[in-house]
């Protein structure tokens, strides 16, 4: 059977002109992607008639799945609806029973009733109607001379279910039921290249195939197989993460959605460990990414901010000798960051970030080089790195690093 | 004279299946709107010779210039070049030079050179090239049959320059020296209706036209104008800009690139005045936020993560007795924390944030709910605050919530 084909086309004049960034024609591709179907092309016109049409009339032409994302709202702006009758040559037809609902749910919510509303209830003859919970518009799934349009909204509450639920179900059955399913292995402590070479001979494989991506301080490893069923997809997956896995030994730090911050803070509770920070260049940047994690009061007791010198002296005790001699941007006063902090916290563990985020060099002290101090119950042990690029790039490196030398603390412990 | 029109082609399988969001596209088609070129539509492709070929041949049919971003690399899935050559039926040539400085690139940079790297200098016959002083392979500038195109490498760091610089001089001499100028005037303290509602006279006029844009916790105003020069549509700008300025006052904060902890800093610092922050629900986030600006550290000194209840009674002085009576999130906690870390920093302000960020009410307080404490001079005043949304959501609108409130503090001192 021939590789089922789609092409998506964003319909929306403020997408056009960039005034908002296109992030539903991504998520889109990847979950055709998902279904085992190619996406060949995206496109993305303003709010013209003409244009909308002649867009999905050329996306016809060539693909078997043409998705639409935008333009079915209510305003004369909203041009989806008729622009697919156009295209398919259908009439538009009006639904009742959704005129009604769409009554009730202006009525509902006290919003006045302007006529053009009901264009919402329209589709065109050869489309049935995807059902949206979570807003006015429903989708339209357009089945007419073996090609199929599917619409959908453009509001992000609307789109995501809508595309996850009754439209992936629908494409995975077009693809004959095979489904694309992935796995990714985060990997962070080791380099792209390190883990590529490590991983060399699961990477020749196509089906799971094995992809690296490099992230900022931390390496993804998409696993993608290719079976009829998610659960045998799954099963064909299994071992090739434990291939990785007994090459990369605990640098998989977690799968999926997971994220560093989580799985620190999964380490540390399964060891009732608690950790507290201490942070100068990242300026608060750790514990904000510790604290996104919900329920990581249990772990995460906080910590001090010592942007300047008097709070490095007054909230941690850096001693006045450090300072002079060596300077805030060194191991010395990494060290006694972390022990002040780990001190007056009570906490297990403490790490401590010190640096020049930059832009100019520092009191000899060049744009990138900075220490991260891990205290924990033996005693305090500082780390040197130099980075290179721009302020905000260097300050989230620094987060990361301090969170990977952390993990690895307290998995030797 | 008739409107000159674009299209935007971006090439990549990584963009096309959506594993990365494309940025560049959005950036070209705002670079266009501004140099008063009309964007039609926008395409992506994967590295496929034919579909690239494709898409730059209909692209051509339609529109006066075609933009192509991407592809432009060494290796074999950089198709860009032979594809716009294909396109426009021109041969490719060599460019000796450009091929002798791509080795000593190489050769600086320690690189072992592989043959393919030499295709970087080539051009289809009608292209001259646009110099990349940062990176390897140059842009294409083509004008061929009354037809422009133009080829970006995708690399961020190489792709910026290139249009903002040479690209976008180009495309303003062509479009008969229209420009499209924008200001944008960073409005925070009001929300969006209000502002609408307040500027609505303004909203009418078409030449300079005023949008208002709703982002987290602010509203951006963007004030355009058409003209013949940048000089002159500064012009046009600036009466809009201060009529803009006696209805909302000194809730304008900035233009342009002005972020609201920049403006926020120059105030203190105009004043000589420093700050310190309290943070729990934010565990950190306002830091970063202060000391993401190069230079903060004159007015920003740090201050305290008291996420835990331990950290609030011994880094900040929080009594037992708040704690118990009230709660963390409480107003008396709000202000306890803010003099705590005002008093150890010694900082002329301080700020504090307390709530409850979910995902569940705790002790009776529900999600959403926060105090914000700012000590000054003359005291501690504290703000109580509702919002919705996820966690992250909340997190970030408190941080600017803080922001507001303490540049509020300020202008009145």
């Amino acid at each position: 059977m021939a590789e089922t084909t789609a092409e998506i086309v964003s319909v929306g004049t403020e997408l056009l002109l960039g005034q908002i960034v296109d992030t539903h024609a991504p998520t889109m591709a990847r979950l055709l992607a998902e279904c085992g179907i190619a996406c060949m092309r995206r496109q993305t016109v303003g709010d013209n008639m003409e244009r909308v049409v002649q867009a999905i009339t050329e996306a016809l032409s060539r693909a078997d799945v043409v998705i639409t994302v935008g333009g079915l709202g209510p305003t004369q702006d909203d041009l989806t609806r008729p622009a697919i009758a156009q295209a398919l040559g259908d009439k538009l037809v009006r639904e009742p029973e959704v005129e009604e609902k769409l009554r009730q749910f202006f009525a509902e919510r006290k919003v006045a009733w302007v006529e053009s509303n009901a264009n919402q209830a329209d589709r065109p003859e050869s489309a049935t109607l995807i059902d949206n919970p979570n807003g006015s518009a429903p989708g339209l799934l357009c089945q007419k001379n073996g090609k199929v349009v599917i619409a959908l909204p453009g509001p992000k509450g609307e789109f995501n279910p809508m595309a996850n639920g009754p439209v992936r179900t629908f494409l995975s059955q077009m693809s004959g039921g095979q489904v694309i399913h992935s796995r990714i292995l985060r990997v962070c402590g080791i380099g792209e290249s390190a883990v590529e070479a490590a991983i060399q001979h699961l990477m020749q494989a196509a089906n799971p195939s094995v992809a690296p991506y490099a992230k900022t301080g931390e390496v993804h490893l998409r696993v993608t197989a290719r079976a009829a069923t998610v659960h045998i997809a799954d099963a064909l997956l299994d071992p090739v993460e434990q291939s990785i896995r007994d090459v990369l030994g605990n640098a998989v730090y977690g799968t999926n959605e997971t994220t560093l911050e989580e799985a620190v803070l999964a380490e540390f509770r399964q060891r009732g460990a608690t950790v507290a920070v201490a942070e100068s260049m990242t300026g608060g940047w750790l514990g904000q990414r510790f604290t996104s994690v919900p329920g990581s009061s249990d772990v995460f007791l906080g910590g001090v901010i010592s942007y300047s010198i008097g709070a490095k002296k007054s909230l941690l005790g850096v001693s006045e000798a450090t300072l002079e001699l060596f300077g805030a941007v060194s191991e010395e006063c990494a060290s006694e960051m972390a022990l002040g902090v780990q001190e007056r916290m009570g906490s297990t563990y403490a790490v401590s970030i010190t640096g020049n985020a930059g832009p100019t060099a520092e009191g000899g002290k060049p744009v990138g080089l900075a220490y991260i101090g891990i205290a924990g119950p033996g005693g305090c042990e500082v780390r040197e790195i130099q980075y290179r690029g721009i302020r905000d790039d260097i300050r989230l490196r620094m987060t990361q690093a301090a969170l990977v030398s952390l993990r690895s603390a307290v998995l030797r412990s």
